[in-house]
């Protein structure tokens, strides 16, 4: 089995390598070689061999097709604050790259498993009670559509039989490094970051505002398994959430304390940005059974995304 | 008020324009002048002027930004077995040139209305008893796919401001011409023809297939309407599909009967493909209320709708 992962220097592409490495197989197949791809890969992995370069570039694409891969995850995006910002660039590579890639990986003899990191960005603002499978999906950013225009084409080249696709929407994924992101959402990491540092924090969503969590070694092993599981007779959409623990601000703050020491609880200040907060504040709970049908999991408590989240901060 | 209309030598397309023409006003405001834009333009209508191209070219693209239209209706497409059997031309027109023009007219001081002819073909073949604005979208074809892409693509330039725009989703429109158009559906229409004509006709579909019907005449009145209607605190995805009728091709034929004469119940025989049965002849009722409380309209009757399918052709 070869297997390709782009975005292999992001953060959730970084977790996704280091998994796919120490355990050196995708369900029963071992992983007879894996290739990374990024723009700019400062780090590649042993045991990996890089594509360096544009994803849409017609030399890396030739590459790929070259490598020829049986399982493809297309982690490689311009983030959600970075694409509302620069729309050209989040339409290279958010739409056009993606959908190149689609082509050049097409084939009808062996259509290749292409796990495609999709995002909850798709959902929109104006949420019901309960997000569920027939939830109307209303992009709130260029980011989420483009997203959403990538899970529809991906369906479409499954139904004709030349990928076997699966699009797996993330949650919001801790703990990102501090670095600049270009995500809106880094705050959810910061707020992590600080807690277990000790240091104060100004939240710029309100202590009552909820939203979804992962950690991302949980991300890692979910989008391992979305390679495998089997997805036969599912929904022809091929799309579908992460399972997510859904939590305030003021729940991640108070396990924050039980774990890391009750001096945290009065680090916190809130500055709530009415944007913000009506992007990444109000996330109902969400129907993830057909998720979990499939085998994808959730952190299993507060407790253990917090640790596992700042653990691999730590290391 | 400038008004641009691509595909304007396409079926619906040339009803828009002479419904343009004859009425010479959008609402309440006159039509300064008339652009047309099709790929080969054999007959350019008196008193609007041609842009006669490749619509995703630059030379097309900077024409139309030239001419700077007040209201655009998109018509241009490869219709749905003909981007089947092409993908890259499909590709090419129904999402590329698309998206090459919504950007090409964005906007922020005066974004343009943009009519988008968007299809009922991003619902898919696996319906629910009755089709509401929550039915997940699961188009059967690749045509579908794109169409469904750039109504989420023309939502998001519209929420960022920089188009005003609508997708309007097209059922069956008869009576087309008799000649190839590369349209799966063209039963419907030829099936009018040979009731009006008193001719054998051979139906792919069985007699209860059911379907979703509109003449030609009205539709391109709902499109001039959808130009104008209140959609400032619409649904974010701007996209309704036309009230339908919604009969059988067994009730087709009785009203066909009534209309042109009782032998035409005889001349019709049955061979349906199980395939465009399952993509055309299950159609369950359409909760189209949203549509219809913005003024859009069906024909009326199952008469009145055939009569004016097929007078428009006899003219």
């Amino acid at each position: 089995m070869k297997v390709l992962v782009t975005g292999a220097g992001g953060f959730v592409g970084a977790q996704l390598v280091k998994f796919l490495r120490e355990r050196g197989r995708i369900g029963e197949e071992r992983i007879a070689a894996l290739a990374v791809a990024d723009r700019m890969l400062s780090d590649v992995p042993s045991g990996a061999f890089a594509l360096e370069g544009d994803l849409g570039s017609a030399s890396v694409l030739q590459r790929i097709a070259d490598f020829d891969p049986t399982v493809v995850f297309h982690l490689a995006a311009v983030p959600g604050g970075a694409a509302e910002a620069n729309y050209e660039l989040g339409r290279r590579v958010n739409l056009d790259a993606t959908l190149a890639l689609f082509e050049r990986l097409a084939n009808r003899e062996n259509p290749p498993v292409v796990v495609y990191a999709s995002s909850i960005a798709v959902y929109g603002t104006d949420l019901p009670d309960v997000v569920t499978p027939t939830t109307p999906l209303r992009p709130p950013l260029t980011y989420g559509a483009h997203k959403l225009a990538c899970e529809i084409l991906l369906a479409d080249f499954s139904r004709r039989g030349l990928l076997d696709g699966r699009s797996i929407r993330l949650p919001g994924i801790v703990a990102r490094p501090r670095e600049p992101s270009g995500l809106a959402s880094a705050f959810m990491s910061d707020l992590l970051h600080a807690m277990r540092a000790g240091e104060r924090f100004t939240c710029p969503v309100s202590r009552g505002a909820t939203a979804w969590w992962m950690s991302a070694t949980r991300c890692a092993e979910n989008l391992v398994h979305a390679a495998t599981m089997d997805v036969s007779g599912a929904d022809p959409a091929r799309a579908w959430p992460l399972p997510v623990l859904r939590m305030s601000i003021g729940e991640v703050i108070a396990t924050c304390a039980a774990i890391f020491g009750d001096d945290r609880k009065g680090l916190v200040t809130f500055e709530p940005s009415e944007k913000l907060e009506a992007v990444f504040g109000r996330y109902p709970p969400l129907d993830d059974g057909a998720s979990r049908a499939l085998g994808l999991q959730d952190d299993g408590s507060a407790e253990a995304l917090i640790v596992r989240a700042t653990d691999h901060h730590r290391r």
